[in-house]
């Protein structure tokens, strides 16, 4: 791990979380703050543990994931720039989660008690921190929805249309992380995955490695049967 | 729908997101709200539709809940007295859950733009808002990895723990909804609803009507194999 200048990292004080404040709260922020490159497959907190630093993730892919007794769920693949878990830093309760990396990663560690400290002083702070919780919490909401209502195949399906709507509606694109870990994160085996992947075949999707390429988006969309309510972001 | 006078309920302005702000604040909340009470099966807003009110569940029972094409899943049973859906209402955007009433249900409804306004200015409720998004987050991701890692009939006995657990541990008592409600919140049929009441009478649980009894609790917890992180409430 090697300790690194904020300075050389403008994005972060253009944070949605950190855009809107005090210049001299951010300043305080951001100087008490580490910003360290961490390994692929480091673990970076364990559920149960409480809440030290909040993390924001500059650059690499980090996996939200639980583990239990004999079996393990990615709950969320974060990529930058986000910071992650706000709410367990602002409650001050133990993580529900654990986070590792799964590439190597950049990953400024805010300490959680000086977050808590600042954003009783500043409102544009706290305000973008209500925000991000309450994105947060739709996120899950989402997810939770997914898992209770669609099919395996329509889960991969809604997937590979929101990755896409992400880069400019890109018809052919890498997958971030790997298939294991969608697997998990969609709640399905690797060989489920496959078979998913075999079903979407039919409404124009193919696949090669990580790469994969929407023939007819009007087609996988009718499959997949998107929400209503489209993505926040 | 009858209107009634706030100050009729007390409870409204000890309620933890209200409890700390501003005396003249939270007034002028309170003035500018509706306390309605609504019949049963009466749905209160839809997904998809713009948040016009934060709801506060004063009296009753209120079911969150996603329609999807044929399909139709439980999110939440809502107790009294609590907000719902803050989310929605501080980000200005469409509510992703539906919500019905499942019994007769006194509601205060706060104008969405009320809220957000008082809100800039008292930082007391602001705090609280954030606290109880941040709450609400870690709900979700609970019970996202509660459909994730746990087979069903584990699913039902960690909710009757916990169920049990918010009565102060009874060890007899009545379930609130119908069972349909029950299942469909848990992600099972009736049927399989049945089923795992009945892989649980070998736990000591019985279960007559929504009358439970937990017999031997340890045994109980041993099968649910229940959160290393104990709930925040």
């Amino acid at each position: 791990m090697s300790l690194m200048r904020i300075g050389e990292k403008p994005e972060i004080a253009r944070l949605p979380l950190f855009r809107d404040m005090d210049d001299a709260m951010r300043e305080r922020v951001l100087s008490g703050s580490f910003l360290q490159v961490f390994p692929p497959q480091l673990t970076l907190f364990e559920r149960g543990r409480q809440a030290d630093f909040l993390h924001v993730l500059v650059d690499g892919l980090v996996e939200l994931y639980v583990s239990g007794t004999g079996r393990d769920t990615t709950m969320k693949i974060v990529e930058p720039v986000t910071s992650f878990i706000v709410a367990a830093v602002m409650t001050d309760l133990p993580y529900l989660m654990s986070a590792r990396t799964l590439t190597s990663s950049r990953v400024l560690l805010v300490p959680a008690a000086l977050m808590r400290e600042v954003i009783r002083k500043d409102t544009a702070l706290m305000q973008a921190t209500m925000h991000e919780l309450a994105l947060g919490y739709r996120d899950m909401v989402r997810a939770l929805t997914d898992m209770k209502l669609r099919q395996s195949a329509e889960r991969l399906a809604n997937h590979l249309l929101e990755f896409s709507a992400q880069r400019g509606n890109a018809w052919d694109f890498e997958l971030s992380g790997e298939k294991r870990v969608l697997a998990s994160l969609l709640g399905m085996t690797p060989e489920n995955l496959s078979r998913a992947f075999g079903t979407l075949k039919e409404q124009g999707v193919s696949v090669n490695g990580a790469r994969v390429r929407i023939e007819d988006r009007a087609a996988l969309a009718a499959f997949a049967r998107p929400d209503p309510v489209p993505a926040d972001r």
